[in-house]
């Protein structure tokens, strides 16, 4: 099967950025990916724009003024996946010898939304009625949280960890929307949203950013480092109703984890650096797990163990996770796999994880009654 | 290359559907697009949905009661282009061979936003300048429409002529919102919209609907019909500033359909029966041309030898266009290879273009400022 390469990346720092038009962000990130890639604009066949909440045809808006004119353009949507399912599909075409070298960027402003629980399931009876009850996203995960404190020997300080280690990661990472460290009593000690989740261990809401990466067949000469390679590349949906069954169970995630596992050919032990969808500490938890990072409900003996942090065996969420980045929800999937990238390239600076060989990225977004997350997306990267 | 089939497809009826959910409208052209290809909803391993102002994760939200669960759902948006770009990346995916047979739907519900112009383009700051400038789409089209007949040898009842023909096919379609024909006297004398364009030159704009394919690398044995083949599939982006260039020359258009003809090995002559995006009168005679129906300068001589009416040479929109069917976004493209389908297995009826072999389909949509059109995509399908 032919290989394929993310030949170069970048993003624009997340955060507030009021004011910027969507074109202006986007172009950010996307003239740096084609620069870093060593390629041109006129190497570009086709673009692909992830955003969610923009308004239609907005990548071909953003392209505009960048003269990518006339190429196909795509636009897609998956809820938090929505990055990295631009980067799936775009692979497909790759595979299907369609185009050599293509832009697949993704784009969120989330600041002129005013924050908090975005307005997310109105376009669903089923998902308005359990939001109307309370049942918005960080009270699911609230509940996740109990169930898990309730289940397991885990203490609400455990929960904390995730956001004292993330967010000391993100201080390291100039791109990260919190640049400070906090400690699990500022976690604890912070308003609370959705019993235990603190606002510390909820990724912030009031961000904007952009990330963009080439994907090609070949490995660009002039590319500021060598491509890394695509090892796999997965997305599926949900398929469990929230009623009934195990909610401490990330049983999308597990599913997109074997799949992506299987198609790289190695499993969790071969993975040297992870970035995964922390949108609340308890999330990262569970993802131990479902990565297979963790044996079943050995997740925070491998927080405690130091293994998940900075010179630890795997690091996870290095560029400080949704946590300290914030989640800008078309840009996250793809600024994931720009921050493996620059591991696996030797490029990451303070938060390199030495020797990187093999990197995974996961997001797992778009909570729906019925099927609980829309979209999962998981995909191996390696040197 | 691996031979792509549409193994059946479906729509309801386009018209006012208040208060019906988009899964029930949907599902309702999914099922029987799934019944008609002869395969069951468990032979599915992929859905795309292609919807313009739905919402998020709608695919998802679609296909949860239909027991779709697991497999990936991908969302897809290319303004008036969805339906069409959503079965161009599902082609991607089968010549990648990552899947046999996918699920391709599109979705609409106008409706309950009130009908008229929808407000486009307001997540774009020059498009929105030029639209309180009066520059929407009609008024973009109605100076299509005045130039045509400053330059050529054309009258308002040529322009109107569109409309009766149109209209006249759509008394025959069982799944037209507008199911009465009407006299070129009643459409010069309908309400004036955007001088030339009268009411009736316009397709309605308070319509729902939803239209579904499936999409297969084989033709299963089971199916109602024998699989059409997928000739070739193109989606482009449009590139010409609105203010130097001849308004006249659907510039996006013309490239798609010569891609499209390069790619099937074939040429306009060969086409038997069309569907095009007759969003207003004046389009559909600028389209003649761009796809090489008549050549350039020949589009009101094309019309009026009747060689485009039911019992011509080269029937255009024998559905009725979108003129009589309404155009609801994200399932008009999807519709258009629907209503060829059945022309090419023999099954469209009354309206039955006898031995059609070739047929094209094309949308283009999406006006922004310093582009033209957002996305034009053309699809040849054959026996």
């Amino acid at each position: 099967m032919q290989d394929i390469y993310i030949a170069g990346g970048a993003m624009t720092p997340f955060g507030r950025h009021p004011g910027v038009l969507a074109p202006e962000l986007a172009q950010q990130a996307i003239l740096k990916a084609v620069d870093d890639a060593g390629v041109s604009l006129q190497d570009i066949e086709a673009v692909y724009c992830a955003n969610v909440l923009g308004g239609m045809i907005l990548g071909q808006l953003i392209v505009r003024d960048l003269g990518l004119r006339g190429i196909p353009v795509y636009n897609v949507e998956n809820a938090c996946a929505s990055g990295a399912t631009g980067v799936h599909l775009a692979r497909h075409a790759l595979l299907a010898q369609q185009y050599e070298t293509v832009l697949v960027f993704g784009i969120e402003q989330l600041t002129a939304l005013g924050g908090g629980t975005i307005p997310l399931q109105r376009n669903d009876y089923k998902t308005e009625c359990y939001a109307n009850a309370g049942m918005v996203l960080p009270a699911v995960y609230a509940m996740r949280g109990t169930r898990f404190l309730h289940e397991r020997d885990a203490t609400p300080e455990d929960l904390a960890a995730v956001a004292v280690k993330n967010r000391y990661h993100g201080t390291l990472n100039e791109f990260a929307q919190q640049r400070t460290a906090v400690t699990a009593e500022e976690v604890l000690a912070s308003r609370m949203i959705a019993d235990p989740l603190t606002l510390l261990q909820c990724c912030p809401s009031q961000v904007d950013g952009a990330a963009a990466v080439v994907l090609s067949t070949r490995r660009p000469a002039q590319a500021k480092a060598r491509a890394v390679r695509v090892l796999s590349s997965v997305v599926v949906s949900g398929m469990r109703e929230q009623a009934d069954d195990d909610i401490l169970d990330a049983e999308i995630t597990a599913r997109a984890a074997r799949q992506a596992y299987d198609q790289a050919g190695l499993g969790p032990a071969d993975v040297n650096v992870v970035e995964l969808h922390d949108a609340f500490t308890i999330a990262e938890l569970l993802y131990y797990e479902a990565l297979g990072l963790a044996p079943p409900g050995e997740a925070v003996p491998l927080l405690r163990s130091g293994a998940t942090r900075l010179g630890g065996r795997v690091p996870v969420n290095p560029s400080g996770g949704l946590l300290a980045k914030g989640h800008p929800l078309g840009a996250t999937g793809i600024a994931q796999m720009v921050e493996v990238m620059w591991h696996l390239q030797g490029r990451a600076g303070s938060r390199q994880v030495e020797g990187a060989r093999i990197g995974l990225t996961q997001c797992t977004g778009g909570g729906i009654a019925g099927v609980d997350h829309a979209a999962s997306s998981v995909h191996v990267l390696g040197v």
